[in-house]
């Protein structure tokens, strides 16, 4: 195998990497609608080590837990980020 | 819909982009490999650049564009960091 083969198929790997960050990313726009019309606290931080649980115990490697959770907490970052936005943005009930 | 039913369709993505992580991280070591044995350096900027563009034009939202890049960035330095740890640790012709 080439160098170009291996790269060629990280690149379908980020597409569908693309789409799934951005289908989480829906799917916290959801729950951040939900928390605001129930009147919830945007950060449970349960649910966070739930959600680092859940990875590690899902990981086959070769990315070890350490990497997995580092990268985890950059997409909840981010997650977190697109929760506050939306919420400081549209508090009409337009949008919640 | 619930959070508990969000959280559930949230761990399914989880799961899925652990597996994603991992497979592309099998491909980085590929690549490490076929570095190595060619003499290659390991960091080549150009190919950086053209997966924040290839990630950015496909692109769907509702993640900004400069979110998916930090998310990428990191994502990226997970890679290296492999990269190199297969390099430092395994010299040998029987891993390369």
């Amino acid at each position: 195998m080439t160098l170009q083969y291996w790269r060629d198929q990280i690149d379908q790997v980020d597409e569908e990497l693309v789409r799934l960050l951005n289908r989480r990313a829906q799917y916290v726009q959801e729950i951040a609608k939900l928390k605001h019309r129930q009147g919830l606290p945007v950060h449970f931080p349960d649910r966070e080590a739930q959600v680092f649980a859940r990875i590690c115990a899902a990981n086959p490697g070769p990315l070890d837990g350490e990497a997995l959770i580092r990268l985890f907490h950059s997409i909840i970052a981010e997650s977190r980020r697109l929760e506050h936005d939306l919420i400081n943005r549209h508090t009409s009930s337009e949008v919640f």
